[in-house]
């Protein structure tokens, strides 16, 4: 390293360990395996020049403002459990890490909503709200993740179909501009006509645009009766065909997934799960519904399970089992362990494709058929009731592969869908994303995150490049 | 006029009637006075120097684009039911009227969307849809708004304590670039995480950053029975402190609002209602809630309002009166006329400030004292369950009037709300959002702006001047 450019480093070191203190400033050999990576299949670890670890907003404010002073590239990350590379460091930038800012603020239950810091986590959350009989209902399987990073990416999870997904769920942002200023957007209440929607802009934005310094999330009542079904299909397009009459019914399902029989047979093997499905049924099942449903009240909760049985029988389910308490749990717990099912099996890629459900079964045809023409394999399971398709990919050639993904990808968009419905773009797929949306919302989003961040700091090459 | 305005003016018209057609381009007399003004109460009807009626959005993106070059100031107009003045023109602009542009494209039952164009009204969207047994939840009082003037101020209106607002409803645009670039946003899926949400930033941009020339929409199952709960309280706090635990009880009510005795008085009135409240609770009830609940099963309609009587008895209501039918109908089609009852008895303006649905208490003790202070009248009701509290202003002279808004207005952000929960900004409450906004928000959405539209051409004057 060059004097210049080691005193340079001085200077940077000095300006941001003035903001958060040397011991919250890490370089070197201080900064552990955990900060270079997240859970993405594809992509390399990468060690940042510089790890903060700010415990107040202001923080936040003032590495960001350097940052941008010092043309300093920034990640931030939360738990680090994406799977889009989005939290992956730059090797000459600064890596905000959110673990110290992990307060539950408060928890207003006349206003049905908490506050957090964004290294709070989902778990966290969830028993912060338990007393109140109150619940944060985004639930992306993995309850390590953090507030932060769920509004990043706009996680999704399994009660989406009910409650919707973050961006539905977040009612408001206080967060860190590249600038150093800090600004608060919405607030404690579920309408607004008032300017244009920052809270909405930065949801989903992948930390390119400000960092969440403060959320403010919608609380549901927790409803006390709850069952969940699991039902046998002879193939997966008829499971599809179930997912829209499920959503017409009225019965308002709170989980409404398709399991395919491959990576069903994966989870209980891995989770060592007895389900008690009969051989006979096993044997001819090609695809699982999953369809949850609760109720504050017992008897609503049974005539929903009636109506449900009655409509699946009559759309061709080969048999129904109603789960509750501790096999209900452990199917949704596995179900959820997909991802880490996925990698188990050295899958070599995961992706979360979204269309209208309605075409579901059209989109599987076409992945099959591409899959098949490369020698790939495709499996996995899904939010049907959202359209979302998790897919792991089995493709160890990368060529072949990216060739494969662009296809599947192309072919999702052809369809009325996109690459992805609650993973993000991140590093992952942004050559995908750049290939393959219209230039001019291209063009469109580099305008605005300049409006934002015109010295280009905040995440270079995630999502727009 | 000079002559190289004159000459000027026969290039901009020959321009505009080679997209439209001569017919479709009004200049001079053949501008009727319905494009003039929306429904706000302040502010003069302006006569525009032209209106255009596009059929199609290709002619809506080449009316921008000649625009943009020509520096033509554009205001787009759907039905002109708008209160905040943002579809009022400019003397020297172009308005767009989207009246042609009226055709429900598409009604699909399996993905529960419509697709339509921005001049379809909401009460023929209502009708195109009555058939597949789903509907459009967004029902903001006026059927005859259209679904494009809606995302412009994304409307609310009583079901939004349900189902949502506006923002929550539309899944994906069609939109035209003030540069003459159509691009389509979002689509027939519920999530989505690829790239930064340009539908969530177009709804509520009051037609600043861009046109919408089609809209896709969520729709609902339409649930067969419902009930209207109308329920006398001696206080408007006592309706208030009703309204969370209204919320938290899980009945899940449609429609949650408030209405004074006043505005409910007027409104029996001139609605010629008879509601078969008993003379003595009249005398003795100040306020009331209404509540609205529905359900696909009628046993469960009637578990809920059995459930609701009991919870508000011992909230301290004075009686409760379950309307159905015809008296239901005619008590929201009422409440839905709010708005022109303030109108008919000369209010001087009408707000719908939001706050914390727990803060309305506060915020009604703070506004009265504001208003008698200066001797002004405030009456109203409103959204109670989103804290949506819609006031009519009496106070005849300007500038009192003007320091009152700004009073309640900054009174509302004190306590966590807004300036407009659903009305939108526009011209009518420009002044105060850029006095009472923080600067580094206003300056974020200029940046914004300009990313859209370099050449300030869309919408001068209305939200961020």
């Amino acid at each position: 390293m060059s004097a210049t450019a080691e005193s340079g480093d001085d200077q940077i070191v000095a300006d941001l360990s003035a903001v958060v203190g040397a011991d919250h400033l890490l370089t070197g050999d201080r900064i552990g395996p955990d900060y270079r990576h997240d859970e993405g299949l594809t992509g390399e670890p990468v060690v940042p020049r510089f790890v903060a670890q700010p415990r107040t907003p202001e923080q936040v404010a003032a590495l960001l403002s350097a940052a941008t002073d010092a043309g300093l590239p920034v990640t931030a990350r939360g738990s680090g459990t994406g799977l889009s590379g989005a939290a992956r460091p730059c090797p000459d930038g600064l890596l905000i890490s959110f673990e110290r800012m992990n307060a539950v603020l408060e928890v207003d239950p006349d206003n049905q909503v908490a506050v957090v810091q964004p290294g709070v986590t989902l778990a966290q959350l969830d028993e912060a709200t338990a007393a109140t009989d109150l619940a944060y209902t985004v639930f992306p399987g993995e309850l390590s993740a953090s507030l932060g990073g769920t509004v990043g990416t706009n996680a999704g999870g399994m009660r989406a179909v009910k409650y919707g997904v973050t961006r539905n769920n977040v009612l408001g942002l206080q967060a860190a501009l590249p600038n150093g200023q800090l600004i608060r957007t919405g607030g404690k209440v579920s309408k607004l006509s008032t300017g244009y929607d920052l809270t909405q802009l930065i949801i989903g934005s992948e930390g390119t645009l400000a960092l969440a310094t403060e959320i403010t999330v919608r609380l549901h009542p927790r409803l006390a009766y709850a069952a969940t079904l699991l039902v046998p299909f002879p193939d997966l397009d008829a499971v599809m065909r179930a997912v829209p009459a499920v959503v017409r019914s009225g019965v308002d399902p709170n989980i409404l997934e398709y399991i395919d029989a491959l990576t069903l047979a994966a989870l209980t093997y891995s989770e060592g799960l007895s389900l008690g499905i009969d051989e006979t049924i096993r044997e001819r099942a090609q695809a699982y519904l999953v369809v949850g449903v609760e109720s504050r009240d017992r008897d609503r909760l049974d005539g929903d399970v009636t109506l449900l049985a009655e409509l699946l029988d009559g759309l061709g389910s080969l048999d129904l089992y109603v789960l509750e308490g501790n096999s209900a749990r452990s199917l949704i717990a596995a179900r959820e362990k997909a991802f880490w099912s996925a990698k188990a099996a050295n899958a070599d890629d995961v992706i979360d494709t979204v269309v209208p459900r309605a075409q579901m079964p059209e989109f599987f045809t076409r992945t099959r058929e591409l899959a098949q023409s490369v020698g790939a394999g495709v499996v996995g399971c899904g939010h049907a009731g959202d359209g979302n398709v998790h897919l792991a990919v089995f493709c160890p050639d990368d060529d072949t592969r990216h060739r494969l993904l662009h296809d599947i990808f192309a072919s999702a968009m052809d369809l009325g869908g996109a690459i992805s419905g609650e993973h993000g773009i991140g590093r992952a797929k942004m050559r995908h994303f750049l290939d393959l949306e219209d230039p001019a919302k291209i063009e469109l989003m580099r305008q605005i995150k300049r409006s934002f961040d015109p010295a280009g700091i905040l995440g270079p090459g995630v999502l727009i490049g």
